[in-house]
């Protein structure tokens, strides 16, 4: 039988951490003055209670559903730090009743009719890797129970035109499962989300991931080339085109819309040449500011790379991939059509110019992705998902949130945000917490700046200190002019700060494009937009 | 006096083609056997009948309004052919009966009000250059009268950020206004459609504009930082991000919503430095699609270069720019920041890869883009829009629309779309004419194909001769899976096959958000979307 996924964390059963690297990350730690206690025993599956189910899928749809109590507790939550602490807390009531696997577009319509019909919620579930709550079936009252429906039968890589490089590809199909369907074509999407293993493509454009590329397709959104997405009120089919300029995208509506206006079933996808050149560099600065510099004549000078990520001192110390004495740019260009020598000459000499120091040098080192503090870096960040799993346990909140903000402002913002992370993490738990910085992408007008807290919480109120942190870094966030979320989605855990930073004309639009396509609201409640009865501004 | 804009051409009185010029393009076509009847007078301005103006502005606009004739006249249409054939017709019945000239967002919430409460449309006009009857207020039944409201006085670029490299503009800004506001900064928007020198930065934003950029910055979507829209409904104003993930975008709405749900009256704006760097070359090709072939190569290398064109022998020939044995590949690099060789030689390997022959050296003429055929070209580029208020007096059609379509679909796209307009003229005016294709901006997955056409037509039924036309091509690129627009819009004159191409429920969601914004269906009615009284689909 293979290993099933783990319902308190990232992975299958029996992935994690080594201990030897939990050992040193728990060092680490220590060595910023935080101290885990308690142990890291999973609760053991048939210690959950769960309610009765709700619900009981009708004869036509019984075959595509399931009860069963591993499965209500697999999908009853995400991978947030609330998640987490819930999960550990076995605080498992709102699980959903029902979890429903459709494998068509036909039985995505059949299960909207069924929630429709008996009053229930229908929660779109991709790889369960949502950080915002976005898959957590918090749906408030007024539902007769809930129905998750995971995506993950409709997997299929199902066109791929190598004319055009596109693929049309069905919406639950993870990362590696539609990579492997490329491949023989000689194609690859190249979007790889720290989430790729246990994310879909419907899930990225509905909640608008962002990947591999640095700079200029960042997000999914630029990766979309058309989109069904099936909703109560019918399909919604746009079609294929390379460009348009007829009237406004009917895409941009769909991504980012997080599964509150209907179930993304397939989408036309922009494809990359696989890879024949790249190069990788590493760059020391002395502080991050300095390489911020460098990271905005980079991004202006209009030379696009794959990467062009700087990490502070604190994150690569947490991380084992430094001392913390310096900050990291890790420079790359690839390409499946030439080689990339002019483009990296010219990013270095941005590097240097902005008091750079080669790390690992490039021409030297076909590999040094995998070198020096580049590719120790590159380690930790594979395992991180990881580590909340056996930190929560313990009594140490580690969480981490995004945004994007202008060049001119941006050195203000990381200021303001690092020290509010700061204030907040004593204000909450009355301890000290590490506070990491670095750039997850960079736009010619302005970086996408990805921070990451570490700190001590008293393990009886852990859920409320969190929400007291996370409330002074989202005020924080809005205030100093960023957007509350860069890719992470909005979710249920965004909305407050979400409802402040988008147009409140636009809430409302939205508010009758789901009144439209979803006049039951039973898509994701509470997700993205409030539902009409807890407010008053629709 | 500064000469005014003429009402039934192309730019200022007193410009237009040379003598030359015109007898060459006379000559030209007729070549292709297509031969102009009647003069060219233009219609004198008070011969032009006007009805007695159905509304009076309020003391507290007057100042901003006026009711002159020529200004009336003026406004009454845009530039497309249809308009330019009611135009000689002396076809002003529909002109407007106020022109507003708003100073400020007060000014323009001011007139919603003043149209919302007599019953008036109101219908923005930027620089007027529509070619898809944007701007010609065709309102239909149900108003008490037609209210254009000309930005023209909101023009001002009110802030320059060069850190960000961003800049707020208002909507009313024409390009050579805003680039001027620019260039004491070293910057430049850089966004050069062919009607620059008379449409206005919102009026770009509303109708998509495709600029300069022939990959990547293609549409003026991408130049978008943030937006500020005046509706009947309130203001409805963005956060500047260089980049988001918080939910849908709310500047996608605005893009491509042309004047139907409110004004732009400013935006930020992503700029580029000043061009210091710049190569262009020429290729010949034995025919369309093997240059084709080279820029699809081009496109998918992900080397981005400002100008990938393909311009077929029809074309250059009509322009003058060719003998109709070759097509014509340009293609040109520019970069604020490096040299652009590495650039050129993989483009350069491209276009011989397919065939391609130098028409001039790109290594020993860096001012090749004014030489041989690229700089006949170009020059008859420039030209181009003053051809029609000579053409359309003497009996002769000359129009052009555009698409996108995906390479895998192109050559068949190609074929049928360029049979059927040949045909389309046929049997519309019992005549052959002379259809011309070029690539006016080429994605990784697929072209934006541009077609010109010319023919003969009978005088006294010009207009129907081009509806005919008009809707044989428009009916072969929705067949043949194309957008009705790439940057040209929708207006009036595409409303038919935009609602064809969008989807049905996406129509529906649009019609609402109308419904939000624009509650008493003042703005620009009509466009974009059918009135609730000629639909029963919303």
């Amino acid at each position: 039988m293979a290993p099933r996924l783990k319902y308190w964390g990232w992975g299958h059963e029996g992935q994690g951490l080594s201990p030897r690297d939990l050992e040193t990350l728990l060092r680490t730690l220590a060595r910023f003055g935080i101290r885990g206690s308690g142990n890291a025993h999973v609760p053991p599956l048939d210690g959950v209670s769960l309610r009765a189910p709700r619900l009981k899928p009708p004869d036509s749809l019984e075959a595509i559903c399931t009860q069963e109590p591993y499965e209500r507790i697999l999908h009853a939550f995400g991978q947030s730090q609330p998640d987490s602490i819930r999960i550990f807390a076995r605080d498992f009531d709102h699980a959903p009743d029902v979890i429903a696997y459709p494998r068509d577009e036909g039985d995505v319509t059949a299960l909207m009719e069924w929630a429709g019909e008996v009053g229930a919620a229908l929660v779109p579930y991709g790889g369960g890797s949502s950080v915002v709550g976005g898959v957590t079936p918090d749906i408030g009252q007024g539902f007769s129970g809930t129905i998750t429906l995971d995506m993950s039968r409709m997997n299929r890589v199902l066109e791929v035109d190598p004319v055009s490089r596109a693929a049309r590809i069905q919406g639950g199909a993870r990362g590696p499962e539609l990579e492997a369907g490329l491949k023989p074509h000689g194609m690859t999407l190249r979007h790889f989300p720290q989430s790729f293993q246990h994310s879909t493509l419907g899930g990225w454009i509905a909640t608008r991931s962002g990947g591999h590329f640095a700079t200029l397709y960042t997000h999914i959104d630029d990766l979309v080339e058309s989109i069904c997405m099936v909703t109560p009120a019918g399909r919604m089919q746009s079609r294929r085109l390379p460009g348009s300029g007829a009237g406004p995208s009917p895409d941009r509506l769909v991504i980012g819309s997080e599964g509150t206006l209907g179930i993304i079933t397939e989408a036309w996808v922009r494809l990359q040449g696989r890879v024949s050149f790249k190069a990788t560099a590493g760059y020391r600065f002395p502080g991050f500011l300095q390489a911020a510099g460098a990271v905005r004549a980079i991004a202006q000078a209009g030379l696009f790379p794959a990467n062009a990520r700087i990490v502070d001192g604190v994150e690569l110390a947490v991380n084992g991939a430094g001392d913390g004495s310096f900050t990291l740019l890790v420079v790359s260009f690839e390409s499946a059509d030439h080689p990339v020598g002019a483009w990296m000459d010219r990013a270095e000499e941005c590097a240097r110019d902005h008091g750079g120091v080669p790390d690992v040098d490039w021409r030297a080192n076909p590999d040094a992705h995998l070198k020096g503090a580049v590719g120790a870096w590159r380690d930790a960040f594979i395992r991180m998902p990881f580590a909340r799993e056996n930190l929560t346990p313990r009594g140490i909140i580690s969480d981490t949130f995004e945004s994007a903000i202008t060049w001119d402002r941006f050195e203000s913002f990381y200021h303001s945000v690092k020290d509010a992370t700061k204030q907040g993490i004593r204000e909450a738990t009355g301890r000290d917490g590490a506070v990491s910085v670095r750039f997850s992408h960079a736009y010619p007008d302005g970086p996408a700046p990805y921070f990451a807290f570490h700190c001590g919480a008293d393990p009886g109120s852990m859920l409320e200190q969190w929400r007291d942190i996370k409330r002074s870094v989202s005020d924080a966030v809005l205030d100093n002019g960023g957007t509350i979320t860069h890719h992470h989605a909005i979710g249920r855990d965004h909305r407050p700060w979400y409802e402040k930073q988008r147009p409140p004309l636009f809430g409302d639009v939205l508010a009758r494009a789901k009144g439209r396509l979803d006049p039951k609201g039973i898509l994701n409640p509470g997700v993205l937009l409030a539902r009409p009865a807890d407010t008053s501004t629709a």
